[in-house]
């Protein structure tokens, strides 16, 4: 791989301090990325995050832009603006497509490269299709912002067209839904659509009964929330089918269009399919060259480096590394910040020639939201779901929120949702290829305007 | 035309209600479409409104979107939801692509059709470029939600880009900002691009001083908010250039590309131009096959109906109206409000065979925000500037939004910007085709994944 040396007057060569600081660089603005430059605050390092999106994505609650309860700006910050009072820190919009790890340089995509003293990649992952990749199509997956706004597109669409559909079968495909995985996203997905469709909508239409709607969730596993105590998972499935949503377990879903999906032997008329089944790696370990597991993460030693390179790190969904128990630390967003928390210390340590601490992940808990005031929450040795549960999901999610006003905004929208049924952001908005056979055409052509 | 009879079981049928009522057909959910709707609450009718979106826009707040300042939802309403609790009306997600006044249909572009006894024309206009349309692509308009989202990825990443950009003569193109045309809109956009780039975003990049981007708005007219009193006019040239923003009178932008603008015979090098110059009305006047004046609006009588067809209104931006003093009722929100009034009005007086009332329109003064706590307005006799005028202005237009949850978002926004020069929305989203000579490229193509 050949190196690019950028011309002195380049912005991204370093601009060394008093005696040329050591550099840092962080490859994504996610919970890890952020975490380690927030953590590196004061020490004695110049930090350049770079990031392929001017934003930064609160993920946890990204489905709800997806179902038209929050705006994109109340999960999504610009990540300058996050760092703003950072002097040491300084951020870039770029596409990383490698590593020259003998010049210690990260390459961009458009042909620029950063060298680095110390590098921390936290890339994250994107939706998987267990070598599908065709089905993405008809069934997006939910990890930026873009994917989001199309979710809610589809969805919102869909109602639009049943409403001026006269045949019923196209009707009926018009307003099926199916959620393919049934992990925390996926079940809040469903319940979320199940509320949308049963209760937001239904006073809003003419020609059809919303109500009517059939929201589908289909795992392939024998039940919904796995990673859950069984408890959990038996009362989730209960409040999701209370909430209208059938539950097909066991069955892996084995064809996908953008008219029908196939699942157990049955082939089921859908217009609108939601995928939450899984996850890949970002190619943080193509780069390196790096051993990686079966959903491409990266394998990495107990203090997170990569074997071989001590002065590369690497955290959250893009790594795979076991507890001090030996299960896996899950893909949340506290493993990855845990995760910044640990480079950032491990940073300061060598820095001042102390030890680098252990990486310790400690779980503090799995939060999922089922629908209105219902939600699970598995601590481990105590567990709560229903109202009570619902309460500490939403303070908690408000609590991680980034500034105030995001979290007054929110705290407002939920109010709204849960007193008026009214969701704030029901916006068709950007256009798309058209699926086939769509109708009516005139109508997406021209919000594809 | 030909028109295409929907089958019986179309939902596109009307559904006579006891006795068949009258069926009116609104095209257009803006401002005089709506409030035809709301004013018809109780008449002894049944309506069909048909928008090519599934979104109300608040006009005059659009701008805000496209920098940063609001969330698209916002300034944008589903106009379901606006019309939720009315069982007498029907919402349709269609675009409309003509008229056969002979069978009294509206024409769908999908080959649908609506029949109607009274038909209102609000079909609203989109900006126009004086017979260079080509200029589009390099300097997009103001009218929809895409417009908004589409200025704000622009303005956004040519800080991004700038930040990157080695060459100082690209750099100050990307950090050069081009508003043609010095009405409201023109004027509120460069007033806010100054505030984002000279307030804002300075103090978070590291290689570019955002301080020293340049913001011109280029008028072809004798001076800015021509339609103002000439004294609210210099107060506004004088506060826009204390913002740092550079005002060209007198000349007319005679070229426009990716790259460059010309007016008055100089060529500058520009990455970012809004167009603010002009609109053209919507082709109601073609499907009627109605004079229409230069701008394409259509001529309609006194009491807002189409000559030679009494039951056919238009209001709003898509029609040209003389005030009873001659002079022509502008193209502002309250002007179409005001149309939709009358016609309702006149729909019930003629339902109940009582004469129908003359359209008069009342101008309740002419707003318009230049910056931070400065705006001026013109209300004919009395004329307000500065401070007064920008908290009228905020209450005024916080008043006209939509539903409590919004009017609360936006005040809470707009202190946010006021106090600590936040703004909530700066995200770049969705891709678009790369302009010649874009980099970092990497950074467009990922963005547009």
């Amino acid at each position: 791989m050949s190196i690019q040396t950028p011309s002195a007057a380049s912005p991204l060569q370093p601009r060394p301090g008093p005696g040329g600081k050591h550099r840092v660089v962080i490859v994504g603005g996610g919970f890890g990325g952020l975490e380690t430059a927030k953590r590196l605050r004061g020490a004695d390092v110049e930090i350049t995050l770079v990031d392929q999106r001017n934003h930064h994505i609160f993920q946890p609650l990204l489905y709800q832009v997806a179902t038209a309860s929050l705006a994109t700006s109340e999960v999504a910050w610009p990540i300058r603006g996050i760092l703003r009072g950072r002097e040491d820190v300084r951020v870039l919009l770029g596409t990383v497509n490698g590593v020259d790890t003998a010049s210690r340089r990260v390459l961009l995509a458009d042909g620029d490269s950063l060298p680095y003293d110390t590098l921390v990649l936290a890339t994250g992952a994107r939706h998987a299709y267990f070598g599908h990749d065709e089905w993405e199509d008809a069934a997006p997956g939910l990890k930026t912002i873009e994917d989001a706004t199309l979710l809610r597109r589809r969805i919102l669409l869909a109602f639009e067209q049943a409403e001026r559909e006269p045949d019923p079968a196209r009707r009926d495909a018009l307003l099926t839904f199916v959620v393919v995985g049934a992990g925390p996203t996926g079940v809040e997905m469903a319940g979320t659509i199940a509320e949308l469709a049963h209760v937001t909508l239904a006073p809003e239409f003419r020609s059809i009964d919303t109500r009517k709607a059939r929201v589908l969730l289909i795992e392939a596993g024998p039940r919904v929330l796995g990673g859950y105590h069984e408890s959990l998972s038996a009362y989730a499935q209960a409040e999701l089918e209370r909430l209208g949503v059938e539950v097909s377990l066991g069955q892996p879903v084995t064809e996908c269009t953008r008219d029908h999906v196939v699942f157990g032997g049955t082939t089921l008329p859908a217009r609108t399919m939601i995928w939450a089944a899984g996850v890949r790696a970002s190619p943080a370990a193509e780069w390196l060259g790096a051993p990686a597991d079966r959903a491409g993460r990266l394998e990495v030693a107990p203090d997170l480096t990569v074997p071989g390179h001590p002065e590369i790190f690497a955290i959250g969904d893009t790594v795979s590394v076991a507890r001090a128990d030996g299960r896996p630390v899950p893909g949340i967003a506290p493993a990855a910040k845990q995760g910044g928390r640990h480079v950032a210390a491990t940073i300061r340590a060598r820095l001042a020639g102390r030890d680098a601490p252990r990486f310790r992940y400690i779980h503090q808990g799995s939060l999922a939201q089922i629908g209105k005031r219902k939600a699970v929450i598995d601590f481990g040795r105590i567990r709560l779901r229903g109202a009570i549960a619902w309460w500490i999901w939403g303070i908690a999610h408000i609590f991680f929120l980034i500034g105030m006003r995001t979290r007054l905004a929110v705290a407002v929208n939920w109010l709204w949702i849960h007193t008026r049924n009214q969701r704030s952001a029901r916006l068709i908005t950007q256009g798309e290829a058209q699926a086939p056979g769509d109708r009516p055409s005139g109508t997406l052509r021209a919000d594809a305007a």
